[in-house]
């Protein structure tokens, strides 16, 4: 039989994304409805190390939905991944009378979460919180909403000047191992082409395209590139292919880089995150651990963590058809 | 067997929604890229009865992903009502060589394309275009998430200047008969107290739930509320009753109306729009008429227009809880 | 000769307008800069009569240069307006030892300020924080340069559903007394007409523009309306005249309201405030005091306080020109 | 006695700014309010060689008010630097009755122009199109403004991520020659530091400001640098020196590029180039040539173009003290 929960502590950790701070509100919040204790840890694992708490009420976490990063601030601790580390991380745990934890972030943050479980037997639950969209378990993870809406709000603009002067511009987004922002943005900002890491469509056919954009009369093209992207290149390098083969093309490059990571969240990056905190906080009161809590056909659901970590998300292949017959 | 379909026209109807423009650049070049015409029918079935129309190609649709609105415009038409302007609206299709329809809008343009099927037995296929989310067959609604975000972004301004004043704001926002603007965008901007259409929370309740929010040390409170809420009482007569009430609140009313519906449409709708409009025609050259094409499960489904019509969408009852446990 | 500085107070007073934030991190990181000490003050003067203090050090203003409202509060005091308030207020002030104030405000702020510093020979600086611009001795105040796109982003989200309907929309926006924000945003987002207080362009003259404007073939139009426009018609009852006289038009209201008080400021206004906020502080060591700090032709200027509050700011009426004759 | 002007020909060259549009709207419309004609120019000086013109009545600028970019296209000739490709242009003007011209953009289009006038005795009114500000006898170019609202509004975003993980950012915003973007927008946005063309602080002035913030309890900072700084280092070099010499610090580097100069425009912006299209034209039609509208002390000014180009615009020394007493 489970011990009673009595007092939570809460992470996050890893990359931080917009609606990590309203995830917090919201397990702080559920803890309070249901009269437990929260305590928030600083700095993700390396703050459990150190013993960086503080305890956290419903207003601790007031006017903070809205508002990018996280207030809980979070790192990467290399302390964390030796023994020694847990092991001081649970002492303080146990010290501060913590029974349990939500951790916030990505295949890093669970595979650390799990660890601790296993070694001390404590419980766990994850909030899927990464603006890639790269977990396996939930059809969105924390903050990729938001992050779309800023690459194509970028890209809008981009594309402005781009018109104006009848020019290529390749724009690199976030992904080093998942083209879901590459693919979504890229068909949200009417991309010409997107490379993503999921399919190396070579170079012959990007020629191609833009060859045949070219000739059906567009006055400008954004070619949308994630960072892990399969052509071999990287985008500078890309860029001199392609002024070689297609000197009819001025190509101009813009990475956008970590603002990718901020802002003010999505309603739907908030409302998930306000679902999720609950999902957390209620599934360890009813005994249950390891577990991620995630989006599954538009229902919060639960994916065994270990399932989390190991599986892989697949981008829908339809919307490659989709990209391909919107570029005509 | 059906007959082949060469020439589809694509219209809009009824309150306009972000979106539309990139369901009308969708269809237009779906039909490209087999290679069929396409027509745009100019203010909806309005247009259709006046024979207002203009070839479509895929430069027509230019730079129209990003804009809210409708390029197509939208009307309402009394003429299609009647037997005797459908059956002009049949006369100039088949003039124009038109085999088929596209109609993007919501249940009363749906109602039209259905009559129109009946009348003629021509194809139709709908695409679900209102920000009001209340359409049966599809998670989403064109526009829906591009409107809470632009709810909550203007709800995040008033709460700076609530905070400020430690003062109680009404929010009105759209939805006659559905709540789903009023309880997403309500959980995402943080709201104290959310009344919708498809719940009678009462006033005693509003009145407690204030008393508690003031007691807990809160210093302002937005309480969101739908057009159509049950309340019995419209949004200034509710102001004149919680002051009346509880003399602690100074409240201010904010009606946000026809913004709501404008601006650019985010990510989530821009893609939504082309995969939509992808199924639309393509389901058409199928011989498929009659659907509407909608998102269910994260996947593209089709739904008889009929049941389109006479379905009901509900509130997911999960968010209320969540939306109580937010206001702790 | 002037008693030397040590400790300056700051407080914000009145409606609250984006920029106040930056404006108080300017004033205390003034201080810290100049090795004085700096008091925030709470809710106004009426945080002045309660002794509702806290000290304030260069990290208390980290990461609020870019929000909305004011992390001090405002309110509106009367028992300021009270002899008795105002010397208790004295008393709070000099058991803080506090020497000197900066007040962020408009007129009302101001006169309080001035009536403060006749009674108690207390150094006084205002810094002129309010959306209307109807201010003497500033070009711009804090919050106006902001208000003003949030005015325009709202209105080009109307435009996009006013252009799908072909409709008429009467945008009533802020401005009792001065129709700087009307006649400003009126011609950014491209208004058919403009309604401010300090002209009575008479009811013929807009009924006769309307007319010119669906003759010339424009799809539809905006009209901005100052709260205080000397029509002698309220925004409802301008709609309901409107669509008497000229049956061709279908109208709709939009009252923005309190939204054009919040946001995250405009780079212009957050770059003002950190200017004013040098200029008060180090004013004061000057030995100065009784004066507004303003912007007079893109330089930092002093005005009396005095002649701040007595003096009217005009609308530039060239801008009336322009207006005309963009609306061709 | 100036020849009356019965058609003016209007375009935009050199890199677009927001505002452009807004400036095409307004020369097009007041040309319509004094009944002469208005010839749009497509792609600057080569569409002029080219006879790419079209005419242009106030319904053709409908809506364009708030858009990026421009519609009339940009471009730069290397054949209008001939005297042939002059005289080409000259004859496609006279061809088309154009018997004025006004061009939109910064020193490289004001030069062609002066160059044009002085060839054929061309009157030419030039309006300050460029968002990097640095151009004699305005304070304001257009798209300046709307740049530094883009700046602020990505920085704000970076720093969310910075603050979340305690780290610098050196953020590189346009800039060639001149600093006027990354001062303010540095100001506006809080940075650290800021690396400007008109001064070289040194490196041990970066250096002992950036331990100064760190011993200050900054949890993170930003650096803003203007491409043309002069510290002699581009910004990945500077990262790898400053991470040599403070390890304390992990540097990440964002490259804004293109999107600066897209978007659309601020109500400033959109007001701005409402005022100095009508300066232009009806300045043209008192017969006056060879000049620049601009903003001077808030007013509409005209400046010689040989002195707009000559000229040198200065940064405000007064913000660079500012900058530093913000940094505090």
């Amino acid at each position: 039989m489970p011990k009673t929960i009595k007092k939570v502590g809460v992470l996050t950790s890893g990359g931080d994304s917009p609606g990590m701070n309203a995830a917090i509100r919201s397990v702080v919040r559920t803890c309070a409805y249901h009269n437990i204790e929260c305590i928030g840890i600083y700095r993700g694992y390396q703050g459990m190390i150190e013993g960086d708490f503080k305890e956290m009420g419903p207003r601790s976490v007031n006017n903070i939905v809205n508002k990018g990063g996280t207030i809980l601030k979070s790192a990467r601790s290399l302390e964390f991944k030796t023994s020694e580390g847990r092991k001081k991380a649970h002492e303080n745990l146990t010290k501060a009378g913590i029974d349990a934890l939500v951790v916030i972030g990505g295949d890093g943050t669970f595979t650390g979460g799990l660890l601790f479980n296993t070694e001390f037997n404590f419980p766990v639950m994850g909030i899927p919180g990464t603006i890639d969209n790269d977990i396996f378990g939930t059809s969105h993870t924390l903050g990729y909403d938001t992050a779309l809406n800023t690459v194509v709000d970028v890209i809008d603009k981009i594309r402005d000047t781009a018109s104006s002067h009848n020019r290529l511009f390749f724009v690199e987004v976030m992904g080093r191992d998942a083209g879901h922002i590459a693919l979504n943005a890229g068909i949200g900002a009417g991309a010409e082409e997107i490379l993503i890491p999921e399919e190396n469509l070579g170079l012959d056919r990007l020629l191609e395209s833009l060859q045949k954009s070219k000739a059906s009369g567009k006055s400008s093209s954004i070619v949308v590139i994630a960072e892990g992207d399969k052509i071999g290149k990287n985008v500078f390098e890309l860029k001199d292919y392609v002024e070689a083969n297609l000197p009819e093309y001025d190509v101009r490059v813009s990475v956008l880089g970590h603002m990718q990571r901020g802002g003010s969240p999505s309603c739907f990056d908030r409302v998930l995150a306000s679902r999720l905190g609950v999902k957390a906080v209620e599934s360890l009161l009813e005994g249950k651990s390891n577990y991620m809590v995630g989006l599954q056909n538009d229902k919060v659901a639960l994916t065994p963590l270990e399932q989390a970590i190991k599986g892989k998300t697949m981008i829908d292949r339809e919307l490659l058809r989709v990209s391909d017959i919107m570029s005509t």
